[in-house]
């Protein structure tokens, strides 16, 4: 590999992380401002990213793979389709890249650069709903790779946050990096820092729980 | 077929239907604890399903044909693209993932595993609404299967699904199996038993219904 | 032709605008059910529409082009690319088909079958919405047909009928057998039958001018 | 080229811009009249607005590459995709037709044909976010045109405007001529004339610093 195409790799990874999160605290916060039912606040939380990770994967997987998740990024691994240090600094991007984006969405609207989330989200349920999301996550992205059909992975890797947003009860983190970005959020998409190391720990459970039900559902069919 | 696809199919069948119905009821769930307006409730019930739909379809009709629904495995089976033994099989698997799902809907907001539903939905206006739903599923898969365009099932079946919860008065539930499963739980997406075996009445006459109208109307073109 | 394909396509055409006029107006009764914001009603109203018309160009137009209405039928005859034979015809199973979705309605939401719409809807600037509506209803399929893009079609024809309900202030009947069969249902979606017929002449004023605006805009061009 | 074909273009931009704007001002009207909710009259905004973008972009990029912006059509000059001449008639056409269309939508809805807008829209907030919401536009387009892929254009700059309804803190205007439009309206897009030239600025910052970072992050990839 060239280096100018392992930079180009390294950048697309932080700006991808940037504009999501930008996109998740953003719309949160454009949300709460515009509507007091929580229900549309969700909705337009949940088509604003729905809208932007379809965008992101679809421009920046040919660029990086478009992890933007070290859940991702840590099965890519496993997989041996990354290597042990690319996957290190892809993971200091995603997190510096989606810490940034929690910045850029408070100076959007004229917030605190970084706050600090007073929303505890806890539970064995929320522990299950993040395994679930992130679980699915993968699958997705394995079962379409297995596939051969990556040309669907910006669509269905972004319905499916979309509809974790709406059917789980953690509404769907699903990622390690987003969720530290969003404990420095004190507004809707916000994430208490002490209920951060849960989420992330089934976040990394899911994913390998994702990987290998991926090994017993995917088989080996080539003749899709 | 090998054994081992065999098995394949058998768990797709049952990860698809869980998936599709903890969807069901756990967006019916977070429909009500974020919004008291109905319309509302629907409108995030409806992307949820839609979402997830499409995804389930796309990455499990390789495998399994993806039909999560007796009704769909019997109009299969009527066209003899099944043999009975693995439609036994694939029925038994779609009505204990159905199951599942409503577990773990429940296991994600904290509820008890299994409730019991006590929203009756009666009448024949809604009898009729299920065999429209069901007709109406029916003719999408059938005519897309005979126009060669099984590329567009993951979209139209969701979009069908998605319209019928909008536009029929039963809110579409089209599938005897996740009828059941909704059976079990008393939040937005339940039905109270009393109902459920009308409900998979009109669904059976819907699908045979479905079937014939396929006979009229796709007739033999085959230059599309 | 075959007789047997040109049943086809007549059966295709009632089934069609029966399906389509059920969805418009079922959804419109459902949002009232369901929602006192009107902005909401309107949402579930137009997604109803956007999905279930995917689905009916998609599948019904290899069969019989996917009309569904006369202001369409009438285009396609001054390009000759229908008799007028077959016009007659197609506009007959359009407007029977519509009004029977009008029944098919209010007989899913155990309403009577047929009533008269109160609502009026006048004014010139209603007149001028409708004219837009339809001419650029006509200027989308004609620019996609000339274009060679007809896998296009289900899909843009369905986001302008969606996006004409919600910038439009007519809500963008246009289509003549609708208008026709929306004055049978005193709910969200109907018209006076005294405002039908001034939405039908707009609709045909609309149809000839999106059909002169697409001679000029859309040029020659053969190298897409 | 011929003139023939000029005119066609010429013209396309001049059709794209105003029913662009129609669709923005008119929807952003219907909204008003139909919800109390700003956040339901967002997401009814934002619909209408992503449905016809994709229309238009899909039916129009083959004739005049479907700019309807001023910001799109500097970069492209930068570019030396079209010529000085072309693009100060794109302008122009782009220009005339956005005012156009805010006739056209109050037309629709019995309004003067041109009010002005009271809606101050101010903040170095607002700047960063047009800033924002143009670069993302800039960026999206040029990375589909480098990794020849256009035929995704008119879905992901639909869902980057769509997305940036929602996430930005200005509601991404991100198009010179159509702000101008925009301040001829005093209903819910309106911006007031003294706003105008701040934002006109952020948008051809945005686009000018979109146009570097595609040249930082975009490479020189060709086998995608």
């Amino acid at each position: 590999m060239k280096s100018e195409q392992f930079v180009n790799k390294i950048l697309a990874e932080f700006w991808g992380s940037m504009l999501l999160v930008a996109t998740v605290v953003g719309s949160g916060i454009m949300a709460t401002n515009t509507s007091t039912d929580i229900g549309i606040q969700l909705l337009i939380n949940t088509f604003a990213t729905v809208f932007v990770l379809i965008i992101l994967i679809s421009i920046l997987n040919p660029i990086s793979g478009a992890h933007f998740n070290p859940a991702v990024t840590l099965v890519e691994l496993m997989q041996k389709r990354i290597s042990l240090g690319q996957s290190l600094l892809y993971v200091m991007m995603q997190l510096t890249g989606a810490i940034a984006g929690t910045a850029l969405a408070h100076a959007m609207f004229a917030q605190e650069i970084f706050t600090t989330s007073s929303r505890v989200r806890s539970g064995s349920n929320l522990f299950l709903s993040e395994i679930v999301a992130t679980a699915g996550l993968i699958l997705v992205i394995n079962l379409l790779v297995q596939q051969k059909r990556i040309n669907l992975l910006p669509y269905l890797v972004s319905f499916w946050i979309g509809a974790g947003y709406l059917f789980t009860a953690s509404t769907s983190f699903a990622n390690p990096s987003v969720t530290i970005a969003r404990s420095f959020t004190n507004s809707f998409s916000g994430i208490a820092p002490e209920s951060v190391f849960m989420f992330i720990s089934a976040q990394f459970v899911g994913a390998i729980a994702g990987f290998f039900i991926v090994k017993i559902i995917g088989g080996r069919r080539d003749n899709v």
